[in-house]
């Protein structure tokens, strides 16, 4: 036992040591994207790969594989938790060992490639420019597949990364789901009447919808203590411990929604890491389960709690007394109406939450099929805007509304679209059971108390940080594992309130 | 001579290493004064000192030290840069190599001591709390001393760090000039009729006085491109690059001047630091010569530029125009007067320009003495108060106010103090030696363009870099040593014309 506290001991040393440069390097990517002067770049650049190769070496190092690799094989005396990191960080590790360094360095030069051809592509709106580099990354994801190695499709490999565990044989149902039901619903309420949301889209001072936002993530139980909100850009969540969790928005003077809802989003995954376990600093029980739980997260915050009637019911007459203007003869029903209506969009990042799955349901049918070679990049772009008007009854006017307004393919990040689906999935399967596990839910929001919600994430999501699987979070806490049909019956009740579907 | 080069490209990408990590450590180091939350702390100081035992690990790695050894031995391919490069280099090694790890991590437990006894005496406004810990620090201080060697003094030998080259020897007679001539010269002042500066103590808003901020650090040349200005408790100047310089002011909006020269000063660091020699990037010609001829830059910029007549003739238009009301009726001349009133205080950092320089000789006479063992810590605070009464005519009322104002001492800077009136010693002789080499320099000036200023600075003092030592630069520039008599005179000129002296 001695030598095992020992060992361990050691392995919690050199797991801190690496999250300590991964952090570090996090505080000077958040500062690129807030602070930095624009000649800054050219040495912060530097200054990230000299960091990020430390990084690796640490992990890499014989030591700590030996170390992690004794307790593995010999690890009987240690607790349930430190037996659960260790067995976590021995799978991380053999899955970095898969990829020699030759295939990681032309695996990031062709990353690199591809992402100047996209800027490029971007700027003539060509996907051309795009199309061979892009083929290029494909193959290579292809290869990357081959070395990680997989049962039944080679997504499955590359979908670890980011959600693991999850397979394209649970993916695929889903999907089909979403294809089956979902586009007949979204056809269905824009047969009707559409809602009023002018509104919106006023203009709204830069420095009130500051303060608003700010108050708003106060409201949630975003705490100042450990976290701040940043102008950047495109917003983003991003911490360095749980006691610094960052949030970052964006605002729009003549739409009021962006920043509202870029808050309410990024909040719900600061939330997350908020209540991630302190005492796991660098360990994996300290990290998130994956990006889809990530995501349900942001999702319950922004739509389930966000969009809903009792959270505006209680918050409006507050947000009217900063616009008194804007907002004057608006009712609370008007406002719920407003902020949920469903339009089709070209683009993913402004589309509505009902539509924004048919988004990543395009994207997810695109790449699976680009992966398992039966569509070749030559054939992307017509596939696209096929797909776009199948789906959403949509004309792609252009590359840069269609094929070319996603950076993730550009960056090598194939099997991260569908994070976003099963975020919002796990949300409404999440906020079904909250609203099943605490009576009072309702009332509670309409008194503007959001936070036995936050409570109960942060008991039943946050704290257990990764000790379990995605599925098995989800099992363990709804009763059984993610279905589409919380999402669906999520939607009817709101959009039937909304739009007098007559169901 | 190809081996050479491959040698000098291997010392180069280790220092460029070094570098990307001493830089990366100056982000956390700046996010930490700037943009931390409270609970962020914790695991920030854990991340700078994981960063810090790595950068020590790069420069002290056997194999940087072989290089340079090799280079050292067998350089005479090299050019003259690069022989400057490897001997300072070799320098700075050997130096390390004088403190064993036992002693370096000895002296950072007395200085974390230290610092803490530090601020819990100030709490307690007792001197007492602190004496113990101070006493261990003077004691490892003087280990210190003896570990790196010295010839006269061991001061010399703790100066070295901060002052290279720079000898107690050549600091006795400057200081004895302080004493015997500027103390019976500020008393000539005091009794004259004081000058008004009571519109300098009036409201100006926190928004306007920052703005105005920003705007005087562009027309002295501060590059926003490579550079940005914040807010800190205490201002400072950090950079990462010569392409990423940062500045730091507060505001006080019942003290016009606080904001103002705090930028003033800062700026004249900073555009030090963006003109250095940016391919020399992570090299010791790439940094700055020693911390007086750093401290030089910034006091050149606020006060003998920032405090003189014609610089205000120039601005003060502007200035008065962007607060109409609390300089109404107030002329050039007076606000002139008002910038350079003298009057003696208890605290360093509030201090007139020369009564400064009397609160450095008595921390440099009883700093010397603590090291030389000829005073002990006991009866410190009696030293510290009996001579604030005979150079200041200053009676020391609590120890918050006396002996504990400053940090340096707490932090185990002793030899640091002098560089402060190093600095404007320097910045009188180089810009008498600037007057003397632009016959224009006045006229541009009160044109409101001070742009020769820095050209003549870029070209003599910036684009050197660390190749010439502080007194070779003096000599190099100005055609002889830092002589005192530079700031006399600059002293006697434009308080003559403040106070009507008669000289």
């Amino acid at each position: 036992m001695q030598k095992n506290n020992e060992l361990y001991d050691k392995y919690v040393r050199q797991m801190q040591k690496l999250a300590d440069v991964e952090y570090a390097i996090g505080v000077l990517s958040w500062d690129k994207e807030v602070s930095l002067p624009p000649q800054g770049a050219r040495f912060r650049s530097q200054q990230v790969a000299t960091l990020s190769g430390m990084a690796h070496e640490i992990f890499t190092a014989p030591e700590l594989g030996e170390v992690i690799e004794k307790l593995v094989n010999d690890g009987q005396e240690l607790s349930i938790s430190q037996q659960r990191n260790i067995e976590l960080s021995w799978r991380d590790l053999q899955r970095s060992r898969k990829l020699d360094m030759d295939f990681v360095i032309r695996r990031s030069q062709l990353v690199s490639a591809g992402y100047h051809a996209w800027i490029a592509a971007r700027e003539a709106n060509d996907f051309k420019v795009f199309a061979q580099p892009l083929a290029d990354l494909i193959e290579i994801k292809r290869e990357e597949a081959r070395k990680m190695g997989y049962e039944a499709h080679p997504y499955d490999a590359l979908m670890e990364e980011f959600e693991p565990g999850m397979r394209v044989s649970q993916l695929d149902p889903l999907f089909v789901d979403v294809r089956e039901q979902l586009v007949d619903f979204v056809r269905l309420i824009r047969e009707q009447p559409q809602v009023n949301d002018a509104f919106l889209h006023q203009h709204f001072p830069q420095q009130q919808q500051w303060d608003y936002g700010l108050e708003l993530l106060k409201r949630i139980g975003f705490s100042f203590q450990a976290g701040r909100q940043d102008l950047s850009t495109h917003p983003f969540t991003i911490n360095f411990s749980p006691e610094d969790v960052r949030v970052t928005t964006r605002v729009d003077e003549n739409n009021f929604a962006t920043m509202t809802w870029s808050c309410l989003h990024e909040g719900g995954h600061a939330l997350y890491e908020q209540g991630l376990p302190v005492e796991y600093y660098g360990l994996p029980l300290g990290r998130y389960v994956s990006l889809g739980i990530h995501e349900s997260q942001s999702r319950l915050w922004e739509n389930n709690v966000g969009r809903s009637l009792a959270f505006w019911e209680a918050q409006f007459p507050d947000l009217q007394a900063v616009f008194p203007q804007q907002f004057s003869g608006v009712t609370p029903t008007d406002f719920f109406r407003a902020i949920n209506k469903i339009e089709p969009s070209l683009i993913r990042v402004e589309s509505d939450e009902l539509h924004y799955h048919f988004h990543i349901l395009i994207r997810y049918e695109l790449e699976k099929a680009l992966i398992e070679g039966s569509l070749e990049v030559a054939d992307l772009r017509d596939a696209w805007n096929e797909k776009y008007k199948a789906y959403l009854d949509l004309e792609v006017p252009d590359d840069k509304r269609g094929i070319l307004q996603d950076i993730h393919w550009a960056h090598g990040s194939l099997g991260y679209f569908p994070t976003y689906s099963l975020g919002s999935f796990y949300a409404a399967q999440l906020y079904h059971q909250i609203d099943q596990d605490l009576p009072d839910l309702q009332e509670s929001i309409l008194r503007g108390d959001t936070s036995p919600v936050l409570e109960w994430l942060r008991k039943n999501i946050h704290a257990h940080g990764r000790f379990y699987s995605a599925n098995d979070l989800c099992e363990k806490v709804c009763g059984e594992p993610l279905q589409f049909r919380y999402f669906m019956e999520y939607a009817r009740k709101k959009y039937n309130s909304i739009y007098d579907l007559g169901l």
